[in-house]
């Protein structure tokens, strides 16, 4: 019987044609409110942390624009006057009710910002207070790991992303091509036995990626984590690099994500042959035909740029998690001790 | 025998000291270099970039200030052009040779920032290229395991957040103390015995800390990992919160680190308690009685107020791993695969 995780991965492809469609016409008033700023600054938590994660990486190799992470208890607990007279701040809940991100939403227009919700609830109360709201249009979602308002998280992002640059229609060709990509990847289920036997097997699991994959890999790792209930850690490909690197060896499995294009797949190849050298398992999701080459199992990724890639790549991830999932006995739809709506604070 | 690495923690009274008359006179350089600068950029990896996260969160809640933190790869990999004519931005490396700090240190200043390298070894490149250069006083650190160069550059990072603030001799009464509670942290050697036999035994290690402690906590599980062979991780206590403790369980082990006083540490001690009904057990770093009464063992830290506090807590948490390592059989000295000078991609 397929689980609802495994109907809202599918719901995809149309999930994120009905935002596009939604969003597009909005792209211009993203671009007038933010006329004048100098910044952007999100303002997540958790798997929309992993979209703004994306953003702010979009902004600042794509649109030229500075961004930023907010550290939310700056504005709920410490309670800081910060001057955001030049910053445009985005604010992501997929509920658009998660206290603490509504908190700093009001906190940031005290601090002079002009604000955007990216939230999945018409209606919700992060929508009504900020200054612009950008619904994604998935549709509710019942499965507790979040599957489908990710990939629109992350297409509104993309808007966000190209309201700001120079030339803000330059990528709607590729943009109109998420959906049928989404969609390829969904019914290649056939590609992921190795992986999920790999996983299945592994004594430890990390997750990499660097730059505009980064959240990707942080948002694969989280997913595994709380679905699997196994401890899987993403990193940076620096950070991993940069130390912990020390700790892979036999029995160890690394997922490495990678665009098809651009500045760090040559990079995360050269990972890929390090971690294999020190005994570790890797599994490749997306990256070029040398990426391919250099992980140990490989699985395909979308044919898009690295600027729209993570909307791709998260796909087999979801794909793989749902079906490690159910080998391991666990309900993917409802993992121990999660609840939907986030709550940071349990009296906030 | 004694290690290098317990060496060098005990040499941390004289090396904060000698930091200390270093830094303070050049306050006023610092002060005089952010003029009319908006924001400040942090750019450092690894034990350096926790040291840069207690930066920010220190300029963000005392000094007033909007801080960040950069993705080096925005100006190693991607060479964005990004205007910083409103940002001063503050590079952090131990040796003041790390590539990819020192070509951000470049790029930073093309794109219009002024710059301040924080750095342990005088004419290095990184302290000739950049328009200030805080030279931490370490001195030379032999120990694989940064000790003593962590705690200045936390200093460092306290004098950029004074000369940043309203009042920047404010905290001075407090930084001429800090010497001495890092000395009389260090003869509390006792209080470490739980501590590290609870380690030893535990299957599962997580590190959790917020705000201004959170660099703490991630510096803390680095060193963990890095030097006792172990997978641990370092979270927020958001993030922690908000997903993650569905792992708990018995035979897992959180170190819980806090400060004294602040907004942050009550829910520390909530945390705590939750752990607890999971059946993990609980190592508390600081913070205050109730703190130390909701955690299952707990280890006093400094007396000193939250915003200089993590140049306490590091202390007791350097001395566990460097015992634990040894308990483990291993050389805490030179963990496996790891040297001295950063080297985030190795052809560069």
């Amino acid at each position: 019987m397929a689980t609802q995780m495994s109907r809202e991965i599918a719901e995809q492809p149309d999930a994120i044609r009905r935002t596009l469609d939604s969003l597009l016409p909005v792209r211009e008033q993203i671009t007038a409110l933010a006329d004048g700023r100098r910044r952007v600054l999100f303002v997540a938590r958790g798997t929309s942390d992993h979209a703004a994660i994306y953003g702010r990486y979009l902004l600042e190799t794509y649109s030229g624009v500075l961004g930023g992470l907010s550290s939310p208890s700056v504005a709920t607990h410490y309670k800081s006057r910060l001057d955001l007279s030049d910053t445009l701040v985005v604010c992501v809940s997929q509920s658009g009710e998660t206290a603490e991100i509504v908190e700093s939403e009001a906190w940031a227009r005290d601090c002079g910002a002009v604000t955007v919700a990216v939230a999945n609830v018409p209606g919700s109360p992060l929508t009504r207070s900020a200054n612009l709201a950008l619904v994604t249009q998935a549709g509710p979602e019942h499965a507790v790991p979040a599957t489908k308002s990710y990939t629109t998280q992350l297409l509104a992002m993309a808007v966000i992303g190209t309201a700001l640059a120079p030339e803000p229609t330059a990528l709607d060709g590729d943009l109109a091509r998420v959906a049928d990509e989404v969609e390829r990847l969904i019914a290649r289920a056939d590609v992921l036995d190795g992986p999920v036997a790999a996983l299945r097997d592994s004594a430890y699991t990390v997750v990499s990626g660097r730059g505009l994959m980064m959240g990707t890999a942080l948002e694969t790792a989280l997913k595994l984590e709380e679905t699997c209930m196994r401890p899987v850690r993403g990193y940076s490909y620096a950070d991993f690099r940069h130390g912990p690197i020390a700790v892979v060896r036999e029995g160890m499995t690394a997922i490495l994500v990678a665009a098809q294009d651009g500045p760090i797949v040559g990079p995360m190849a050269e990972l890929a042959g390090d971690v294999a050298a020190r005994g570790g398992t890797t599994i490749g999701i997306g990256g070029d035909a040398a990426f391919a080459d250099a992980v140990t199992l490989h699985v395909p990724g979308a044919d898009l740029p690295e600027t729209l890639a993570p909307l791709g790549a998260i796909v087999p991830a979801q794909m793989i998690v749902e079906r490690l999932a159910r080998e391991l006995g666990l309900d993917p739809d409802s993992p121990r001790g999660l609840s939907k709506v986030a709550t940071t604070d349990p009296d906030a």
